[in-house]
C-alpha cells in the first residue's frame, strides 16, 4: 500500500500500481467521471499513470487549466487525424494546447482556407463521434524513429530527445501521434470543438526554418461555454488595440516604415500628450526633476554600464566593434544616461533623495516576429525615472514610487485589473545577470521585507530580474488574456558602483548610493494599448482626443456653432464642429462611432437661448442645458479626471 | 586710357596699366593712404594689381569686411615669418583671413604653449616695426615647387593647382609665402595685434589627415579698436553658451556619451518643456494636429522620398545594404513620416489644409571636428511641421507661418537679431538637388513673389536649399558672429509626388497637394543656446527654470518660508527654497549667480505680516512687499511672458 495526500490533505492508502483514475474513483465515481488528468508531486500526468511510491495527487477537473489543458491537447491531435484523413500528404509538426484552445503546425502544400477549416472541423466531430480509443505506448528510439519515419519533424524532435528520455506515443483511433501527454481517457464528454483561424508560423518558431500552416482551435465540454467563450472572443476583437487603434485613428503602421514601429496618427499624438503632460506635472509635484539625455551613446557608455555584456543583443549598434574607432548604440533605458547626469555634479548626503525624471524614449531590437501593435515595439517612450538614495531612504522612497503606480493605476482606472509580481534572478543564468550572489540574495531579501511592510499581494517569479537587481513587475491582462508587465520598480546594487557615482556621507567619506529604477505610468504605448482595451475606445473626457463635437442642424447656425467651440476651446475643452452639409442623424452617428464623449447639438432655439442640446456617452440625449452649464460641467469633469 | 566706374558710379579715366593705387591717388591722396586693396569687377585685388581694360571698381579701406581681410591676411603672413624666425623646424600650412581675425596653421612637433604665444607675438611686432618691403612674384610650376621644396604642405598646396592657374608668392621681408593674395602695400599703418589662443586643426579639415597647430590672432589699425574688440571678445566668452550653459546647470557632456549629445540637467530639461509646451499649445491654437511618428525608419522610405540618394552621407545607418535584409536608419527629417501619417487615410479637398506639428527628434552624422554645445549636434529635437494644402492655398499658409515664426521670435525677444535669407538651388550640384530645373524655376518664382508680397527683407543664397526645393532661411549670429540658420520655411514640388501624397479636388480628379516644410522655434537645442547667449543667462521670469527662491533669514522662518514656496506652487510658480545654514548675503549672492529673477527674503517682519522682501533682478532691493500682491505679479509677468 501507498499514501497518497489530495489536494485538501487528507490521504489515502491504496495499493501500490493504482492509477490515478484509481484514486478518483476511490474519492467517488462522480469525480472520476469529469476527472481529466492528474498533478503528481507538481507534475501533470495523465488519469492511466500508475502511482507507485507516496506522493501529493491533485485530480484535475475540467475547471482547472490543467483539466482544460488535456482536453484541448487531446482534440488538437483529433485535429492533426482530420487533417491527415483529408490531406494525406500533410506532415505533421507539433499540436500543444494555449490559454484559451489549441494549435498544430502542418507542412502544407497550400494555406489552408476558410472552407478547408469548415470541412476539417466536421472531419474532426466525426472521429469524435467514432469515440476511439486512446492509448498510450513507449518505444526504444530506433523503433521509434521507424515507426514515424514518413514525418520528418516527428524525426527531427526525436533527434533532439535527450539519451534517456522515455519516448511515448498516443494513438487515438488510427492517428498515432509522438508525444509526452497527458491526454484525456476518452473522448465522449467533448460536446463543442471549434476551429478558430489559420495562421503561418515558422518550424520551432525560428524565422531562418520553413513557414508552417498552423491551425488553431478550441474545445469545451458544453456548448454553452463554448458560445460564451465565442462571444468573449469577439468583443475582446472589437476591444483589440491593433484593430480598434487603427479604426478610431489612434495610430497606423506602414509596410515602407517596418515593423513594430507605430505612427501616432493626431488623435493618439494628442492622448500622448495628454498623459505626459499630466505625469510630468505628476511626478514634479512628488519631487521629481526632469532630465532630458539623448538617445545614442558611444559603446563606452554602455561598456561601463555593464549593458555592453548583459543586454548588447537587444540593443541596435552603429558601427562595428572590429572595424570602426567609434562605435555607437541605441539606448535601450535611460539608467547610464540619468548616472550620468547625477555625476555632472557633486552630490553630499544632504541632496539626496534626487529624483530624476524623463519622459524616454528607447529602442530595443525586437524579433521580427514578436512585433505587435502598440505592445511589442522596436521604439517606444517610459516614463523612467531614478531615485538616487541613502540606504536609510530606501524604503520610503519605494513605498512612495508604490503610492504614486497606485494613484495613476486609479487615475487611469486600470487598478483593478493589474497584478504584482517579484521578479528575482535566476543564479545559473550567469550570462543574463551580474555574477553576485550575495548581493543578489541581501537586495532580494531586503525588496521582500519592503513588499510585506507594504503589505502588497504579489507571485514570485524567478528569471524575471533586470541584470543589475530585482524588480516588482506590475502585471496588466490585455482582452485576449495574455499577461505583459506595464511597469516595473527595481532595486539596484550594481550600477551605482560600476558607473562611479557616489556621495559624501555626514562622516564626510565617499559612498555608493542606492538607486531604485522605476516607472509611474510605464511605456506609453503599451499603456494607451491597454486603455484602447479598457474603454473599447470610449475614453474618459478628460484624455479624450476630441472631448466633444458640436454639430449644427443647417448652415443656419454654423456661426452659432463656432461661438461655441470658441467658448469651449477658450476654456481647454479639446472641442470640433462637423459643419459639413450631411443629415443631422448622420453626423451624430458618425461622432458616437468616434467615441466622443459629448455630443453637442445646435440649431434655432439653441442659438437664441445660448444654449446646446447635449448627447452624453452616459446619458445619451440630455435635452438642452445653458452653454455656461455645459461648461462648468464638461471642464469639472476634465479638472477632477473623472472615469 | 581705360574707363573705371567707381562705387559712387562716377566714372574716371585712367592709362592702360594704372594700378589700382594709382586710382585711388587720382581719387585723392587721402583715399590713397588708407586704401588697403580693391575690387575689381566682383574679385578681390591687391592695391598693386594693374588695370588693362575699362572695369568696375571699388577701392576698400579697412572700414569694409575686405579691407580688414588684407589687413589680417598680411599679419598672418608676420605670424608665420616670426614663427619660422622662432621655431625654424616648424612647417608652414596656410594662414587666411576670417571673421574677426586670422590664423595660420604649423607642423610643429610640440603645440605652442602659452609662453610661446607670448614670444611670437613680440617677435611679429618687431617685423612690424621693420617696415619690411611687400613684393608680390609669379613662378612656372617648377621653379615654385624648386623654391618651396622645404615646405611639405606648399608642394601639397602647389601640386593640387589646376595646370592654367597663375602660381604667385608674397615676400615680406626675408619670408615668403605661397598666396594668391590680395595683401596690403606696407605694415606700418598695422598699430594693434594680438594673439588670441591656438588650437590643433586637422590639415584640410580632414580628421584621417595629421593634427596641425593653429594660431589666432587678430589685427586692427588702432589700439583703441582692437581693446574694444577684446572686451567684446571677453564679453561673448561669458555669454558663451557652450560655456555659461554649462555653469548655469542646462547641460552637460560627457567623453562616455560622445560627441555632439549633450545631456540636459534638470534646468535645461524645465526650460525645454516650457518652450516645448508653450510652442504646442500655440501651434494648437493655429490649427495645427499633432503627430508622434517614429524615429528610424527601414530605408525603403528613405529610398522613396529621396533621402537615400541625396542625403544619406548625413544619416546615421543600421546595417548594410550588401549583407542585410533589413537595413534601416535614424530620420534626419520627419517629412516621410508626417507623409506616411497623410497617406494613412483619403483625403478631399474639403480637408485641406492640413496642418501637422510635431515635437520631432532628428539624427545627423556630424564629422566629429564640426560638434558645438548645443549648436553643432548629432541629435536634435526640432518644432516640425508640414503643411499639406493646394495651390490657391499656398500664399496665405505661407503668410500664416511667417506670421507664427515672428510671433514666436517677438516672443523669445530674439526678432531683432534675426535676417532672412532666401534659398535657392545650385543647378550645378545635380547629386545634392532633385533635378528638374523647371520645378525648381517656378518654386523658386513663387517664393520670390510671396516673399516679397509679405514685404520681407531678404537676401539671396545659391546652393542652399533644401534637396526637394528652396527654403526661407531665419538666420542668427551667435556671440562670436557666426552666422546660423534657426528656422527654415520650404515650398515642396517633389516629395508629395515621390511620397503618392493625393487629394480629391473640387472637380473629382485626383491632384498631387503642395506642402509647406516648417518649423516655429526651430531646433530647441539651438534655439536655447541663442536665448542662453541672448540673456546671458538672466532668462525672462516665464522661461527661468527657477523663477523664485525663497530664503529664510534663519531656521525660525523656515515654515513661512515654506508656506511661501507651497502658495508660490499652487499657482503655477516654479520655486525653491535655500533652508541651508548659511549667511543671508551668502545666500543672496548664490542665487544672483544662478540668476534668478526673483529673491524672497522672508524674516520675523515678513512672517508676522504675510509678507516677502523682493529682490528683483530688474530693481534689486525692492523691500517688503504682501505675498499676494507678490503673487499676482509674478504670475501675470510669467502669463504674459514679459521681458
Amino acid at each position: 500500500m501507498i499514501k497518497i495526500t489530495l489536494k485538501d490533505g487528507s490521504i489515502k492508502e491504496v495499493e501500490n500500481g493504482s492509477s490515478v483514475l484509481d484514486v478518483a474513483k476511490s474519492v467517488s465515481e462522480g469525480l472520476a467521471r469529469v476527472a481529466q488528468c492528474g498533478i503528481v508531486n507538481g507534475k501533470v500526468v495523465d488519469l492511466r499513470t500508475t502511482l507507485n511510491e507516496d506522493c501529493e495527487l491533485e485530480i484535475c477537473t475540467f475547471d482547472s487549466q490543467e483539466g482544460k489543458d488535456a482536453v484541448r491537447h487531446s482534440v488538437s491531435h483529433v485535429l492533426a487525424a482530420a487533417v491527415k484523413r483529408l490531406f494525406p500528404e500533410a506532415k505533421i509538426a507539433i499540436g500543444p494546447a494555449i490559454a484559451n484552445g489549441f494549435y498544430y503546425d502542418f507542412d502544407v502544400e497550400k494555406p489552408f482556407s476558410a472552407e478547408d477549416l469548415v470541412k476539417i472541423e466536421a472531419e474532426m466531430k466525426k472521429i469524435i463521434k467514432e469515440n476511439p480509443q486512446i492509448e498510450r505506448f513507449e518505444l526504444p528510439r530506433n523503433e521509434a524513429l521507424e515507426l514515424m519515419k514518413d514525418e520528418p519533424y516527428k524525426v527531427e524532435l526525436i533527434n533532439d530527445l535527450p539519451e534517456d528520455e522515455i519516448i511515448s506515443f498516443y494513438k487515438i483511433g488510427d492517428f498515432t501521434d509522438l508525444c509526452a501527454g497527458p491526454h484525456v481517457l476518452s473522448l465522449k464528454n467533448i460536446k463543442a470543438i471549434k476551429l478558430i483561424r489559420s495562421a503561418g508560423a515558422y518550424w520551432k518558431g525560428d524565422e531562418k526554418n520553413k513557414m508552417l500552416s498552423r491551425i488553431y482551435g478550441t474545445a469545451f465540454l458544453k456548448k454553452a461555454d463554448l458560445d460564451a467563450h465565442l462571444e468573449a472572443l469577439e468583443e475582446a476583437k472589437k476591444r483589440d488595440h491593433n484593430k480598434l487603434g487603427r479604426e478610431l485613428g489612434i495610430f497606423t503602421t506602414d509596410e515602407k516604415v517596418g515593423q513594430g514601429l507605430p505612427l501616432f496618427m493626431p488623435k493618439g499624438a494628442k492622448l500622448f500628450q495628454t498623459l505626459q503632460r499630466w505625469i510630468e506635472d505628476e511626478e514634479e509635484k512628488r519631487g521629481y526633476v526632469l532630465t532630458k539625455t539623448p538617445f545614442m551613446s558611444k559603446n563606452d557608455l554602455f561598456v561601463a554600464s555593464g549593458h555592453w555584456s548583459h543586454y548588447k543583443d537587444g540593443m541596435f549598434v552603429l558601427g562595428d566593434e572590429e572595424k570602426d574607432a567609434e562605435v555607437m548604440a541605441l539606448r535601450p533605458m535611460t539608467c547610464p544616461f540619468q548616472f550620468t547626469v547625477y555625476n555632472a555634479e557633486q552630490h553630499s548626503y544632504r541632496d539626496l533623495p534626487i529624483r530624476y525624471a524623463e519622459t524616454s524614449t528607447l529602442f530595443r531590437k525586437e524579433a521580427s516576429g514578436e512585433m505587435h501593435g502598440l505592445t511589442r515595439v522596436r521604439q517606444f517612450t517610459l516614463s523612467e525615472g531614478h531615485i538616487i538614495c541613502t540606504p536609510e531612504q530606501l524604503e520610503d522612497e519605494f513605498k512612495e514610487v508604490v503610492d504614486l503606480i497606485n494613484y495613476v493605476m486609479e487615475t487611469l482606472g486600470i487598478s483593478e485589473d493589474i497584478s504584482y509580481r517579484f521578479s528575482k534572478w535566476d543564479p545559473t543564468d550567469t550570462e543574463k545577470y551580474i555574477n553576485n550572489p550575495e548581493a543578489w540574495e541581501a537586495t532580494q531579501n531586503q525588496m521582500r521585507t519592503i513588499l510585506d511592510h507594504l503589505g502588497i499581494d504579489y507571485v514570485e517569479a524567478e528569471g524575471e530580474a533586470a541584470f543589475y537587481g530585482p524588480k516588482l513587475d506590475i502585471q496588466s491582462k490585455n482582452v485576449h488574456g495574455k499577461e505583459d508587465t506595464i511597469i516595473t520598480v527595481q532595486i539596484d546594487f550594481a550600477l551605482g558602483e560600476r558607473l562611479g557615482m557616489t556621495y559624501i556621507d555626514k562622516d564626510g567619506e565617499k559612498k555608493i548610493p542606492f538607486v531604485i529604477h522605476r516607472s509611474s505610468i510605464g511605456c506609453y504605448e503599451r499603456t494607451i494599448a491597454t486603455l484602447i482595451e479598457k474603454y473599447a475606445g470610449a475614453f474618459p473626457t478628460w484624455m479624450s482626443p476630441v472631448q466633444a463635437k458640436v454639430l449644427p442642424l443647417s448652415d443656419k447656425y454654423a456661426d452659432y456653432a463656432n461661438e461655441v467651440v470658441k467658448t469651449l476651446r477658450k476654456n481647454g475643452v479639446r472641442v470640433e464642429a462637423d459643419h459639413r452639409v450631411e443629415k443631422i442623424g448622420y453626423k451624430i452617428r458618425e461622432a458616437r462611432l468616434e467615441r466622443v464623449p459629448y455630443i453637442l447639438v445646435v440649431g434655432e432655439k439653441e442659438a437664441a437661448n445660448n444654449e446646446v442640446s447635449v448627447r452624453s456617452r452616459k446619458n445619451d440625449d440630455e435635452g438642452a442645458m445653458a452653454l455656461d452649464a455645459f461648461v462648468s460641467r464638461i471642464t469639472s469633469e476634465i479638472a477632477n479626471k473623472e472615469r
